[in-house]
């Protein structure tokens, strides 16, 4: 297949490489041009628009970093909608509003281009070694024809709807996972200041009802406090805005992930964006004076 | 050995019965009299008092409610201090405060009393199968004389430091699942007003970073609106109390699990206390105006 890659971050430069692997006929673009170079090397073509990348192919994927990047990406001045032919494919990975995927979904529809949106989960990690969990919205041609891209790089790959699908359930992720950390990072800051042995309490409540993943394999960069990543807070921190507007569109408030919110803008600001999500534990810890 | 067991509510009444079946001489006492006799039946003395539960015993095992039942039946006019004889131990399995539990294993301590405090996780089905976790805080000749007792009906059995530790160990644990309740909830709500397919949802979102104990086991009640217990939200909201109070001795803010005890106080208010602590999930629904 002739597939053009855009976005060739911390996601979409791992993508493009298992797309080569897989023997795909690869083009890259990426607004910062020299990112496409480590792939030009494997073999993939570079072209200098989104619209350029697009010309000849039978899909395209994009891994950008919001919704307005995408929109540009795919419908602005040099996007993709100007450089693929009716009857092309969209694939997006990035993660971005639900709402704007159905709204692009309906405009690239317009030119005969099917769209599937397919944000994952799994991280830089999961990108690497071709294991990510990806939830899909689109047409069943459409996401039947997104297969041979999307197995590339995807270990578990679920077909949840139509176009916004994927992201709405991306977005029920986000916010499952945000109050997880919190009180977790808050258990944690308690059984710390409270002096109690953490090895041993860390085994016992992992095999009752405070079983989690966060618990097994985030509570020991809250015990260290240090965060390496795993997923960047400030992400998150986006994906919760974009979850927190679907609730508001659904009338549907959301306590818990508002307070994370508003714990992660605190975390943003004091310069702690750049660290793993598990940093929410930070502010319990820095209250209690808890040492490093 | 000779065992008084008082309190035999939901957790007391199985732990009595498992008491028995190891071969145990047992005499009960419970406010409610009547309580009693399933026991008897089952070979138990009964006792009009706890201090009469307590006379001749070598340990007495107290499940009650709450911290200041806990002070009476140990400390109050009729209680076990008043019969059990110097040497002997109590064992107590009730979720109550550390700080008070500390301080009661002191007074009983001043008259040669030994104490461990053993607060279980597991809910009515791990006390009738006799597979509770339990968090023991005490000394360790008394945590090593209170194993032929615990062992009787748990089946992970952890010391975690002295008097106290054990309670706080229960309090880490109530902290930690309360988040993880009330943002699956919210998930849930928010995946419903979306009309996602449920089933194939809650697949692909136990696959990542989304997994936990509350998803697998509870996530169906949510879905459902229906919450059989399980473990009444009334009894973690108190924990949650117990909770933020050692927060608040140790300067620690805790703001997702504040956040959760203020949902769970509007849905006690509103009739939900004797329901599953997963009925956190019925303020995003409602809100939402999703149909059970």
């Amino acid at each position: 297949m002739r597939v053009a890659v855009i976005g060739l971050g911390t996601m979409g430069a791992p993508m493009a490489r298992h797309l080569i692997d897989a023997g795909h006929q690869v083009t890259v673009h990426n607004r910062t041009r020299e990112r496409e170079e480590p792939l030009s090397a494997l073999g993939a073509a570079r072209a200098a628009t989104p619209a350029e990348a697009a010309k000849g192919a039978d899909a395209v994927l994009t891994c950008v970093s919001d919704t307005p990047d995408l929109e540009h990406v795919l419908l602005g001045p040099g996007g993709v909608a100007e450089g693929l032919a009716s009857g092309g494919l969209v694939v997006d990975c990035s993660t971005v509003s639900p709402s704007a995927t159905a709204d692009i979904a309906a405009r690239l529809g317009e030119r005969g281009i099917g769209m599937v949106d397919a944000p994952v989960s799994g991280g830089s990690e999961g990108a690497e070694k071709g294991t990510l969990t990806i939830f899909c919205g689109g047409a069943d041609s459409d996401f039947a024809r997104a297969g041979e891209i999307l197995n590339a790089f995807g270990s578990r790959i679920t077909h949840l709807g139509p176009s916004g699908a994927g992201q709405m359930a991306k977005a029920v992720n986000q916010v499952m996972i945000a109050g997880t950390y919190a009180s977790v990072g808050e258990g944690i800051a308690l059984a710390q200041a409270a002096g109690l042995p953490i090895p041993e309490l860390l085994e016992a409540l992992s095999a009752g009802a405070a079983a989690s993943w966060v618990l097994t394999n985030r509570a020991g960069n809250m015990v260290d406090d240090s965060y390496p990543l795993g997923f960047k807070l400030a992400l998150h921190r986006k994906d919760l805005g974009i979850a927190l507007d679907e609730g508001a569109r659904a009338s549907l408030p959301m306590a818990v992930t508002q307070t994370v919110a508003e714990q992660e803008d605190e975390l943003v600001a004091a310069g702690h964006g750049d660290e793993d999500v598990s940093a929410v534990a930070r502010l319990p810890k820095r209250s209690a004076g808890l040492p490093a």
